[in-house]
């Protein structure tokens, strides 16, 4: 067994674009197990636009990540060593171990997951925070009529994917928001979504507004929007009275670029709800949600895709990937 | 009696601002009273903020009122004569007959009003559709409870100076935003709002950013937004998590100037509720609201001031004072 554990520390704090200088790989001393601990190896961990904002030091929804300690997140893993009742070597885990190879915990954050129909990875994606986080804001912000036209930013992304599917079981036109055509060829043919436009064919909120119009001839009932922007502002073009903006992310603005929503008019006259939302304020849907989409990645007929980056040397690279759109489905970083 | 009817009809679309020559006096003759009809004289017709809106000829909520039609809008007043069952000469009603003198309708939108207790230009305002407005954006959009704070734009006008005096009597500290001294001075003596910004004094979002922090020490929990621009931005600077904003109106941008959101991060960091509403989509809630406020009014807890111009001439003048914030407190035409 290991007797040190290599782990990437935030060491500054980003001024606009992430750059990898801001981390530090380090390597410290294999953790101990004390009484009721859980040691844990990590096989893959998890990365998501929401890092970015913790980097910042400014007030938000969470703690700021703390400079000089590990970059936080989920992962999943196996049980290395166990001082706990509930927990045995071997216990394939999910934790919030973020990106290291080893961690140690009391357990409360560390839950049991049953691999044999669905791969451990996808705990980290389509049945773990972002399938949750797209669920609910379908179902509970969104809460769409088969009749209606939902719309789906980064549609091919761990949450919009999921959105999609969701909203096409429903019975929804789904149309999709995705950077490219091969992204947006996936978003259509392996996915199901009715249509998707590239949203770099359509740059200016012009030409992304007659886009939306052209694919929505009935309008736009339901927004799930990660991107924000021009995006944002095209789908309030062709929006319909009662309106639903389910505001998960903003990734336009990750960077800290101005990303002003032009369109507030259309909130009034068209009496659009807009909710954000953050998936941890909401534990008590987790059950109902994960449940359905276990069953539906089970069963095949909810789908997903991963980009997967390996080794822990690679992670800072890859999430600035994932930043700029080069991630193609759920990133993830996997370490054995 | 009169044999004829003078009207204020609107002559052309406006380009931006408002000007009296969009505007046209005409003399028609007085309207039969048919079988089922009833003919009313108006005492008094209102002037809204919302009329603006419905000049324009593009999309929106309600029809675009019609070119070289009378300018719709509500009005007060007493029947002259009737050939339908439910109303009798002299009795006083609400109905909608807009800029002109009289007028005549089949009923269906007719109701009588009691002015024992309540004067009869009241009913344009606080017991009328701004008193309903600031109720259902209040009570069921920004539903506050006793220890939150709530912000009001244009807090001396017909339906901001109710959202105050609804809120306290909640409980909430109560902030006002106005444009001058008088007003804020009238909003925080004679209204009872604990605190009132002057955004003349307050002109770019810096400034009232820092000015709504200083009046919200513990944040504010909700935005009933009048006005949109610099107002709705400072007080997203402010806001807490899970705040909500009744988008009520945005007078800002009511001449067609860009009024963009700049702090839509706050949206979602926040886990903000936005909701545009429109009273209208709201009939259901009229006999518990005007109930309430009509109580209140009797009984001298709910205050109201108005602004009255005389004579039908006076109308085009006093909409263009109303659209620049000339008004204080309920705009209304006082024909009798």
């Amino acid at each position: 067994m290991n007797t040190s554990n290599r782990r990437i520390v935030l060491a500054r704090r980003p001024q606009g674009m992430v750059t990898p200088d801001l981390f530090r790989l380090e390597t410290v001393p294999m953790p101990g197990v004390g009484p009721g601990q859980v040691l844990v190896r990590n096989h893959y961990f998890s990365l998501d636009p929401y890092m970015r904002g913790r980097m910042e030091e400014s007030k938000s929804y969470a703690e700021p990540q703390k400079l000089d300690d590990v970059m936080l997140g989920a992962s999943v893993g196996v049980v290395e060593a166990s001082q706990h009742a509930d927990f045995a070597a071997g216990d394939t885990v999910m934790g919030g171990f973020g990106w290291q190879e080893y961690g140690v915990t009391d357990g409360a954050m560390l839950r049991k997951i049953d691999t044999r129909s669905i791969p451990m990875s996808a705990y980290l994606g389509v049945v773990g925070m972002p399938g949750v986080t797209a669920w609910y804001g379908l179902k509970k912000i969104c809460e769409p009529k088969p009749t209606d036209t939902v719309l789906v930013s980064a549609a091919s992304g761990a949450v919009g994917s999921v959105v999609g599917q969701l909203a096409k079981a429903i019975g929804c036109r789904t149309i999709g928001i995705a950077g490219g055509a091969a992204k947006c060829e996936h978003v259509v043919k392996d996915l199901g979504f009715d249509a998707c436009i590239d949203h770099r064919e359509h740059a200016d909120l012009h030409s992304m507004a007659a886009a939306l119009k052209a694919a929505a001839p009935t309008g736009i009932d339901c927004v799930f929007e990660n991107v924000g922007g021009h995006c944002l502002d095209g789908a309030l073009a062709a929006i319909n009275p009662f309106g639903r903006v389910a505001l998960c992310g903003l990734i336009a603005g990750y960077n800290g670029q101005s990303i002003p929503l032009e369109n507030v008019r259309a909130l009034l006259v068209m009496r659009v709800k807009v909710q954000g939302f953050i998936i941890a304020d909401h534990l008590d849907i987790w059950p109902a949600a994960l449940g359905e989409l276990a069953q539906g990645v089970a069963a095949g007929r909810i789908k997903y895709r991963e980009s997967v980056a390996h080794g822990l040397e690679a992670a800072p690279e890859a999430f600035i990937g994932l930043l700029q759109g080069r991630n193609f489905g759920k990133q993830v970083v996997r370490l054995v």
